[in-house]
């Protein structure tokens, strides 16, 4: 494997490989000097056409704790500004030598064009509505570790399906590892192709609470208009929001899961948030361990093998 | 101590402490490689709700002289923009696991939330019109490294009192180690409850000017409004701007201070500032060695001890 | 040499010394782990007043490959923006004690009054209209990779020659070893005093197109209005670009250059970019190993040396 720009580069094997080095990094965060040397020399560069804070600082505190050196590419402040096509920045960035080039574009498909210009690995941060791989595989990685196995779980994906890439990587990679997922959405925003989606379509979220293990919200969102899509927030939360009374009715060890960042009170309830079978913070935390995993897969690992 | 959020957190001997350890830093600074491992492993997150360049890179230095990670969280290219609230960016920022968080915010108290959210140590790097403590540990450690010792020294904070964190910090610290401070402003840029305050309060200048050891010039602030509250900046300058003519007038030894920027020619003119009595560029230089003890004392140091 | 303000500071001798550091530093960046302590325990600090991610990027790589620590000033975040002077931002950032200032300005001779005010060794990074030296030293270095050396050499520079900074510096260097320079531009975008210049000037491209060594594309700067003295884009391509049919007219192996970022179409034909003779990418990669010569030339080599 020589980029992750979709979760099917790795299949059930990938992601279980991923899975155990994330378990070895965890062990190293909680060292006293949290650091290994393994990528030392290496350079990481980050090239955010979308502004994602959180998501990049996690590939930042990745690459430091594997002591890489990190090259931000803001292209607020760039030459982008000039009308520089993508090509010539990825032309320009990969001329100073970077090993890893993780991209984020509002354009489906833009990491592949990057990966077929660039001598450097590329990660996909999060193309269009396409697919946000390392989103998925820390998702992964923390119903693993709070249910042991994905495999035969039930999982309600809930929300703005249509303009999500989250919810797109999350369905092949919860599938891939024997996941039942269900998705529960207003029907203005599931995706038109959906019917070709492994998934089951439920469009009352009262009707399956009750019997799954992680109820996984999707953000409302403003910036891809979902909200064009729904007549208001309140309605949007009267029937799909996860409030105090339906989270009630889940099983008392179901997760309630969310890529953030979260609309308190919108998709998610305060209270609900706070329950400690909320897992936003741990899959902050696990989203640094997942993402030293991928950096040491594709710039470690053995590069001739598949 | 596990936070620094006001300078009341040290007391006297807090203060010292700081002063002894940044004099060792100073000698680290002199070295060929001014470095040290101490903090080797760690990181340190900077969060500015207003733009500091250079506050958040004297920490920044600091940090990386004691051979710590910097992570930066650049509020305005943030999700924050996207409504998260400061406890979630918060939440997110403490899952990616930083040993310190440097705050700023336009509101007073919010460091003391963050360091009720976070297990991070909590540093304020001025909130509202309320605190600055590292400004104020510079400003003694500039002091004292001038004239020996802050003891029985008349020490004169001029101009915008009202709306300065800056003054507020400075005067716990000053008369925390015995310093006799006399506040001297235009009375509508006097604090409401300044009556409570260990201070003398005048509003001629020139009373105070030749008897004082220290005058302390405080910024005319557009971007906090102190300019709506004076007649013109003319005017300021002319009844409480430190002119030649005023400074020819103080005792040879006496310093004149500024936490800057500076307006050059408003608050102090052009000729005063570039007089060897003038610290400005020793209060930032001062500033990274300070940095260096708190963040020392704050992560090194033990953390049972009160 | 204490700072790198003009090609002129260097000589013939020392910009044949930084190539000679650059080849070493090439064989550096081939090692597995492409670095040197060279630098360790060093600050180098870029203040840049106009945005170019590029260079400072590539500025900031190179620090990086000698160990430095990197202290990043964005003027557009700072205090400038509370009206700073450039001398007090100078001060400020000096007494945070860096070893270098890379510094860029839209106003010619700043990085030459920035040398007065610091201690540290300044290296210009563009200003204004007048120089920009270190693109000047990769451009010769790219040069003498591929054609063994400048001497004797046909050297054609192409378009905005008035507003151009890199012109400025290339014809420096250039004729310093020993090739011989053609300006061939519309009239209006030539500078007054060229007559004084060490070229010859033309005003057709296809008369000096078969018998020239190099082409060197400068770009078309909206930010810099040189299109107000342009009839059009498309006439300028007419006349002036670099198209697919005058390219076929140049010797096999006559190179393309063009200092970046380059309007496709407009300066260059997409197709003549494309072929192995343009050497666009390669002068990004010689960017950084220029670099990594010119500090360690400042900041490591003799500083009593002239």
């Amino acid at each position: 494997m020589r980029h992750l720009l979709s979760i099917s580069d790795l299949g059930v094997e990938g992601i279980e490989e991923v899975c155990r080095l994330a378990d070895h990094f965890t062990e190293v965060s909680q060292r006293s000097i949290p650091k290994v040397p393994a990528l030392r020399g290496k350079t990481v560069a980050t090239l955010f056409y979308e502004d994602s804070t959180r998501t990049r600082l996690s590939f930042e505190v990745a690459a430091r704790r594997l002591s890489a050196d990190v090259m931000g590419f803001s292209v607020s402040n760039s030459s982008v500004n000039k009308g520089e096509s993508v090509r010539d920045t990825v032309n320009t960035i990969s001329a100073m030598g970077p090993d890893a080039l993780v991209v984020r574009h509002r354009s489906a498909g833009v990491p592949h064009q990057v990966a077929a210009w660039t001598g450097a690995a590329v990660i996909n941060a999060g193309d269009g509505w396409h697919e946000h791989p390392t989103q998925a595989l820390l998702d992964c990685y923390t119903i693993r570790d709070r249910l042991g196995s994905l495999a035969g779980r039930r999982i309600v994906i809930l929300g703005d399906v249509k303009h999500s890439r989250v919810a797109r990587s999350c369905v092949r990679a919860f599938t891939a590892l024997g996941a039942k997922v269900t998705l529960v959405a207003p029907p203005t925003l599931l995706p038109p192709a959906v019917d070709s989606w492994p998934v089951d379509i439920g469009f009352s979220l009262d009707a399956v609470l009750t019997d799954c293990d992680v109820v996984y919200g999707l953000r409302v969102q403003n910036e891809r208009q979902s909200e064009a899509l729904l007549p208001s927030l309140r309605e949007y939360t009267a029937q799909w929001g996860l409030t105090v009374d339906r989270a009630a009715r889940m099983k008392p060890d179901a997760l309630v899961m969310h890529p953030g960042p979260v609309n308190r009170g919108v998709e998610i309830a305060p209270e609900v948030l706070d329950r400690p079978n909320a897992t936003l913070n741990e899959q902050v935390r696990h989203g640094v361990v997942v993402r030293m995993a991928v950096l040491y897969l594709l710039l470690v690992a053995d590069p001739n093998s598949p």
